[in-house]
């Protein structure tokens, strides 16, 4: 035989693969400093998608080449949840080293289901330190799975085979077997009892209380009534923080019935079951070192990157037997690469698996589980101050009290059907989403739509969260709030230019003669002379007002802007601002002028805002014009 | 309230990360680079063991000292799938560029489940990519998951939950379903059914053909027996590539057969079906493009890092409606970051999600189709070169025919039970793996324990094929041949040392005086005069010998090596020549001594291999000898 030129997919240039990863660590290194600084989420543009829906490369290409088309394309259209001021889901951010440990465990790249190898090892480690975390026993079992999906249908898997008269694993499930959750429960329990092929009308939905718990005595008397029927229920699944609200069930009273029924108790911590590592929940979640089984996400809550998760398993023994086979090109030798630690295919579904391990143990060695617990604790705080913060601010409506580390709340100026807020919020969290500001999620609480946001991120921090209340006012103004031209047959617009303006001036100053031509026939003053006037509506209402004056040498000047004391705060200062530059330049104007007070400071930051700046030296005719500003159309 | 300090997971000081990440991107370059001087295998020590069975961090360390410690405690003990020489179960190597990418992919950290951003695009092509790898229509749909298990697990819900009268998803899983499978299946297959309350005495186990292949005609019997009993047998898993062997099933009966009664047709093609794309197995997995659903790996055959396989399901209605279900919180709005492609969830088990299609992207991109489908065909031809190699080495033997690439074969000298075969063959592995040298795996076949080589590897060559070969029949050899002592009351000694001595030294050269004095009396010549004959013995049959004779000095001579004309390339001259510095350094010797000739070039590189250098200046009793060596103890 002769030996042909082999071929290899490593490089033939080594050092420029070198090279790459030293650019990749800078721009990945500089992209997670900025962050800050970026959108939270940017639209992918048409070219985006263009380039992602090319057909199945037949020739390679350069690898920089390769590199730079991710640049262009993917990493600035990225999702966002790494970002400080994301708040969608439930979601983590990862962190660098994260990121730089799964580069190790790539280039390392060992299959960790069997043989005597360091990963094999480090997993174990990492399962024990997870027992550690939850005061499970040493006795009990684990596996780090892909997510709490896939721990939660691992942990009803050894539920169902737990049932050992059964032997479900040979002659399959029976029709009988009946498993209980709340009515908020996450949706992938419903999922894994599909695929377990028990059946979602065999999942009993229980009703909720008003604080999103599971109601415990309507609970109870399913089981009993399924019984009577000839069910066979065999496990309750509890929450500890549900994805719509944060709640968490009442698990202790959970435990007792399932003791009563001998029924298995799983819990689902996704994320919420991490804050047994905090003061506030330590007591309300120690129930979870008695349960017969446990979810969690290292990639919410710990922010190790995706995607780790972990079951753990009270009795080692029905973990096993539920998944424990042993072909013959898997049987374990006392030496050599075969031997070490039992395969973990006997403790979960899959066979090849990852290192994922790795990220888990060096994040929680960099920090430390004490750092992890006051994270947690500072999240559910700033949940609670963000809660305080909605209930303060008007027009805003708490839709739950906060119960863990989720806010749901929408606007409500309290003018609106419940269909029209649902359309209006949902129309708010897409804008708000669209300007790259801040990225919170929606639910529907007792057919509310909700704001819903989810504060698990390293990253944030309460002006974050003051961010995200002014732009959602921000934005409910701009959709609630028309700005309408003068009608001069209107009588409204009459009075309403007069009420308001007077009002303002009234309150921090006096009227002046400039006032009482100007405010009593805005007709003649402004309309007539080339000028404007505009008035910001919600429907009926009239809210604000400005007005527009030639003043010559192609300038127009700004004055008469006012909001009626009630609707202050919700930028509609900024919206008519903006509204009277659009005006100014449709009428051809090169120049705006405005002249205003030194004690004014918010009409100040707003005419800022707008773009205007100041004029050093100016004469008015107003006594209480002191500072005077301009802006270049 | 008052505002904490904010904590956060970032580094205090960027620079030290960035710092420590230029170090991973040089140390994991140089381990890349220089895999293939390194052992496959190296056993943890127990140190290594110490330190990851220490109880979980309350407190963080500095980041350099996490990384210290995967340097001296994981990295060298990797398991070696990414290495020239692992041969063992069927597993990927990754590349460099994979390991940027999930670097990249970790650093973006999406969760890529839902929403419009560029990770749900890219999952997107790369499932395109591989519809059009496989020839699968536009209309079919695919999901990435983290390994073959896995999408065997999604296809056979999809399969079960097809059977839509059933309402399976609803009512759970009917208890007359039957599936039907190979007895080479992998164990993931069975073990799916098991998930899915299908049970596994309802996977009807086929016998397969001498070729390892299932039997039509049972499986045609099989599904008539059970439609007949009243079951209703809903499904056929078809192999492209058993991981025992590498054998395919006869697909286009498979298809036929499925038609005929109407079931659903799976592929396994874990790591096979990627022969598709060579030559030498496009036409017989053709099939596939037939197919309802397929499941292969890209971190085997495509080397990828894991995790990351894919699914495909010829109907993407039947897929979907498997699946999907919104909850409140999931629902898709029309723009934003809520809007983009359909939730993934909805074609497939888990919900929190990786980028793990960032590495399969970039991988394709960078070497493009038609270079694995290289790859693929040069380990094909490689297991066909060591098949042949297997079959023409004596004391070797092929147990299985080569089909693809995977050589399943032992060592049997012929000279033992079957018993002590699998004894001997397991303890050459294990040997083989401590040396590490080269990692293959085990079966076993027909009751016989098979040494497993599966090349799925785009590093080996043929010479590491070559090394296999010799590491083994060497090892073999070092555990069957035992080095005695000369005894001076066996005349089988007296015998043996003659004959094997005059048979070399008659055949390259002629009998000299020296020889006659020691040959015909190593009792005196040797062993009364200080030194030692030692003789190779396997059972009864002595094979080779060697003796010390002193030549003052504080020097022994190593003289009168020989090994029978029958057990050359045995490896026998080594252990022999290793037994004798043995003996002479227990019988306090300094400097060892020999002469030989330089014609005899396997004894010149065996003496060398032993540890000898030349000596320049030296004369000889002997005519023959033109060669001197030595070394010092």
């Amino acid at each position: 035989m002769n030996r042909p030129t082999e071929e290899t997919l490593d490089p033939v240039n080594w050092n420029e693969i070198r090279t790459l990863g030293h650019q990749m660590i800078d721009d990945m290194i500089d992209y997670l400093q900025s962050l800050r600084d970026k959108p939270v989420w940017e639209k992918p543009t048409n070219e985006v998608k263009e380039v992602l829906n090319r057909s199945l490369p037949q020739e390679g290409q350069p690898v920089e080449e390769v590199y730079q088309e991710f640049l262009s394309y993917i990493l600035p259209y990225n999702k966002g949840n790494i970002h400080p001021r994301f708040f969608a889901w439930v979601q983590g951010n990862g962190t660098p080293l994260g990121m730089l440990a799964d580069m190790l465990a790539s280039g390392m790249n060992p299959n960790t289901t069997i043989g005597d190898h360091a990963a094999m090892y480090v997993e174990q480690q990492v399962v024990e330190w997870s027992k550690e975390m939850f005061g499970f026993s040493k006795e009990a079992s684990g596996l780090l799975v892909s997510g709490a999906t896939m721990a939660n249908l691992t942990a009803l898997t050894v539920a169902r085979n737990s049932l050992q008269d059964l032997q479900i694993r040979v002659k399959g499930t029976d029709d009988k077997l009946t498993v209980y959750c709340s009515s908020e429960t996450h949706i992938c329990v419903i999922k894994a009892t599909e695929v377990l092929g028990i059946g979602s009308e065999r999942t009993r939905i229980i009703p909720v209380t008003d604080t999103f718990q599971i109601d415990v005595e309507a609970l109870i008397s399913m089981i009993k009534a399924d019984i009577a029927a000839g069910f066979r229920p065999f496990c309750v699944v509890g929450n500890a923080g549900t994805v719509n609200t944060g709640a968490v069930d009442p698990l202790e009273e959970l435990y007792q019935i399932c003791q009563e029924f001998g029924l298995w108790l799983h819990i689902d911590g996704a994320f919420g079951s991490l804050a047994k590592l905090t003061p506030t929940f330590a007591e309300k979640l120690k129930t979870i070192e008695k349960a017969d089984s446990l979810a969690f996400d290292f990639h919410k809550w710990l922010h190790v990157p995706y995607e780790s998760a972990c079951v753990l398993i009270r009795d080692k023994q029905l973990h096993q037997s539920a998944f424990s086979s042993v072909p013959n090109y898997l049987t374990a030798h006392e030496r050599g690469l075969a031997a070490g630690p039992e395969p973990l295919t006997n403790y979960g579904i899959e066979l090849s698996r990852s290192f994922k391990a790795l990220k888990v143990w060096m994040s929680l060695k960099e920090h430390g589980i004490q750092k992890y617990g006051r994270l947690v604790q500072q999240n559910i705080d700033q949940a609670r101050y963000l809660g305080e913060k909605v209930s303060r601010t008007p027009n805003l409506e708490l839709l739950v009290p906060v119960s863990m580390n989720i806010v749901c709340f929408r606007f409500n100026d309290g003018k609106h059907s419940e269909g029209a807020l649902n359309q209006l919020n949902k129309e708010i969290l897409m804008r708000l989403h669209e300007s790259g500001i801040a990225a919170p999620s929606y639910t529907i609480i007792h057919g509310k739509y909700a704001i819903r946001t989810n504060i698990t991120n390293h990253r944030t921090r309460l002006e974050d969260l003051d961010l995200l209340i002014n732009a959602i006012i921000e934005i409910a103004t701009g959709i609630l709030v028309k700005v309408v031209e003068f009608d001069v047959n209107n009588p409204l617009h009459y009075s309403a230019f007069k009420d308001i303006n007077y009002a303002w001036i009234n309150k921090y100053f006096k009227v002046e003669q400039g006032d009482l031509d100007s405010l009593e026939n805005p007709e003649k003053y402004f309309i007539a002379t080339g000028g404007a006037v505009l008035l910001a509506c919600r429907g009926d209402e009239i809210l604000g007002t400005t007005a527009l004056k030639l003043i010559g040498d192609n300038s127009l000047e700004l004055c008469k802007m006012g909001v009626n004391e009630a609707a202050r705060g919700l930028g509609i200062g900024y919206i008519i601002g903006e509204a009277a530059i659009q005006k100014a330049k449709a009428l051809g104007t090169k120049r705006l002028y405005l002249e205003t007070n030194s004690s004014l400071s918010p009409a100040l930051n707003l005419y800022k805002k707008l773009g205007f700046s100041k004029v050093e030296n100016f004469s008015s005719p107003y006594v209480r014009a002191d500072v005077a500003m301009e802006m270049y159309l």
